[in-house]
């Protein structure tokens, strides 16, 4: 009998060989919502060698974009093998990646249900802060601090994680907005006419509250480590741009990198292994 | 009514917007070949304003590895879009590329018709030469040429873009293997027992075509442009190096790469931009 | 006698060996200007292979940046040896590099005479566009049309390339401004008060070029490839930024990037590689 | 008065305005040896914010090549400007990086007492080990802890830095040879005559070390975290290329990078933020 195994499959084997420790992992769980009165499901990354130890992780919460889900990271973003390539190639410190589900209840993953802030009858973002990472934090083993914990999405769920680290700044120890919708966006009406979307991003503008904030609330961003990426060709270039300007004008430390590309998967899969360096480095504390 | 389009789709629209030429296109083409007996197809991507002139252009050609086939560097390396990305960014001269097939005809592309070699009653380099390249350079509009003319691959695909251009170094301007299969492994017989396949490669060693070359031969591999990229965890490792320190020996110049990360898609979609640059060069003499 | 030549020397003579073609070599020129009324310095880096043949380059105009010289490359930003590896590497196309002398004949490099406008009695942009590079297109063997011709700069240089290819875009294929003070800077009395110098800037403000353009002249800074350059950290990214945000609204196709760092040679010095890929590409028309 | 201030100072002083920590520094710091029975001196950075609180910090000590001295990475290298900004973007977790004094004391930093290793009447090794390395972190604020100590180096130290972690696996988490000698090398008598020196490298091969050991030292091996990385065009290629098919062979598992180079202090300078990262990991520990 012929038999061809691929190539990949012999560097698969090969790599086991060598490395004795057990490989990365996602599960797939569910959380039953109170707040938002139905059960939630999300994606869970747990690196090489968790199932080897009784030690704690480091966490970061990364959010998906508009009619995205909590698989759209896995399936679309190619995480698990760019953490476990970045993980192995000993440029990061090992993390749990949570990755929730702010997708609406509409075909196409839209509708009123969809984002990561309050409306009436949806508090999506009390859900996150009260539910949702008390039980991701207790479920697995996570390092409690806010050194340990960082907050990085991208597109709406970069506009997600700026507020969040903004509105909690005690919580997160680095933020990581990709091509983040950061401010409500002037688009033409026939492309965007969901209003209950269109208004929660204006309530929760963060360039309207970094501009509103007072000194005591300055200070408390400070703690925060930025990081902030989105490409020449974006269509969101604009808001990220005046974010960056705003906060180099408030004296907000932060790092901004503006790197060839548009608002493509392609350019967040590169962004990925440079948010997990980045946030590593408070880890070490 | 409510309507949400991705952000995506808005991103692509506004790009149009503001350049005014045609956009890349893939096409899905057929040679008959009587060196074969069959018809072989082949892929052709044409990059932004092809259609909008008359003017020549260069030319590479890209092979797939092994158990793979000419869709495989669009389907699973996603080389439109780089190549898209990558002379819209102005960091290479934008080319032709053809991705031929050299898969067998049996499940999962494989048996004694896989290969880029010649073997009994299945000559495919003989046929690359004779039938293929013509076919391709008088049906696009290719500049003829050594300078305007590269050849790359992946893994199997390495290994025959290495001997192609060791083979007719005059056709060639540069050559560019990635995680080639650049001698005939040695790998267990419970991993690879297509002997056909394995003949022709011991065959068609490069190692073995350096090493016995005249002085005459050597000057000729001189004028190929090399640029040999295998990733340290790759379990091709030993043939890659080995092909470096024996041109080192030689005084071949060549540029080598060894990256982070082994036999994967993302190594070969992460080295695609930086082949498409390192064969413009010449485009320009 | 003991002798250790150090291994630096080892590796040149080894690498001179493989490659038979001449030296990269370094070349202080100096024009007579009639409309200055006095000589100026050049600095030109001739690529190797410059003196194996007769053939035409193309051509880079490389600016220095306030209060350095037509030698500040040379001597701080160490542009003979990148150039050197980025060609030798296959990166880069080749070309003949021209360090003009905007430099101030008060001590420390500055005073009326710096800079790259026109100022009553020292015109400056005058000469170079009708002494300088008619001299240097004469004396060196330089390809001539617009796609063989780029202007880069640093800083006050930055500011130089982008209105000279905003005045003269007929003449240069590509633009590359690095950390370019590209708006008269909103800068304290006590850091800057030499008038001439604010004054100048004022008059030849790219911003206020590009926003008072007619549709003409908008069409044909889009014949002009753009790339710009500014770091996250340096105090010259406001107008960096808005030369973006302008020009985007104005729909002139460029390249924009921000990466980690300040106004420092660091930046420059890793910005240049790329900005010889970028200016290869028209080379290849 | 007319005043220009030059760009670069208005841009420290604008970044020293928002981060409020004391900035790193050098010391040059002397131990008295009694093994070797002179002083020797050694550079000391301590990163910004060393001087704001009482914590301890990891360390790393940097080796220097043949012919140099502890101050090479400072001043031909720019180790410090490097290192700060590494540290300010946030990709590496700050360490103390010592460098030590292995120059010989015959003009030119060469002669006997020149290297890493024990000579007869001259055991730099020994010493390193007994007094320098106690000295150095009773003297500073050190973590203590194998995975809060690395050591690297270039050429002749990176060899050092190899030998190093391979006689004591048990005191250095992280180990980053940079275009390293990394075997006793075939040079021509004409290049190299100094025969101690020669005769310390044969003695303390690092493959030497590695095909001789036993299962017990491998395993110890495998315990250190392995940075190679040597230029496709350095002179020292082969030694490099031969450690890592040894250690693949040996399956103690590394990082090898071949980048496009030589043995240059551009190469080394464009190493070290990556080493500054690598070596982090386990700092987090």
């Amino acid at each position: 009998m012929k038999r061809l195994l691929t190539f990949t499959l012999m560097a698969a084997t090969a790599a086991v060989a060598v490395r004795a420790q057990s490989p990365s992992r996602i599960v797939t769980d569910t959380i039953p919502s109170e707040i938002l009165g139905v059960a939630k499901a999300f994606s869970v990354y747990l690196p090489a060698g968790y199932d080897d130890s009784d030690r704690d992780y480091p966490v970061l919460y990364l959010l998906h974009g508009a009619t995205d889900d909590h698989q759209s990271w896995l399936v679309k973003g190619n995480m698990r093998k760019i953490a476990d390539v970045t993980y192995l190639s000993g440029m990061a410190v090992p993390a749990v990646i949570v990755m929730p589900d702010a997708a609406g209840e509409e075909p196409g993953n839209r509708g009123y249900r969809m984002g990561y802030f309050d409306k009436p009858g949806w508090e999506y973002e009390r859900h996150f802060f009260e539910e949702f990472i008390p039980a991701v934090e207790s479920r697995y083993r996570i390092r409690s601090g806010k050194n340990y914990r960082a907050v990085a999405g991208l597109s709406m769920g970069g506009g997600g994680s700026m507020v969040y680290a903004l509105h909690r700044p005690d919580l997160f120890g680095s933020c990581c907005p990709l091509s983040g919708l950061l401010a409500a966006p002037r688009i033409p009406d026939r492309l965007i006419d969901d209003e209950a979307f269109h208004e929660s991003i204006v309530r929760d503008d963060p360039q309207a509250i970094i501009r509103e904030a007072g000194p005591a609330e300055l200070d408390s961003y400070r703690t925060v480590r930025w990081y902030i990426d989105c490409g020449d060709d974006d269509f969101l270039y604009e808001c990220n741009v005046q974010t960056y300007l705003l906060m180099r004008e408030k004296e907000i430390p932060l790092q901004y990198r503006m790197r060839d590309g548009g608002h493509s998967w392609e350019y967040w899969q590169s962004a990925l292994p440079t948010v997990l360096t980045f946030i590593s480095v408070p880890f070490a504390e």
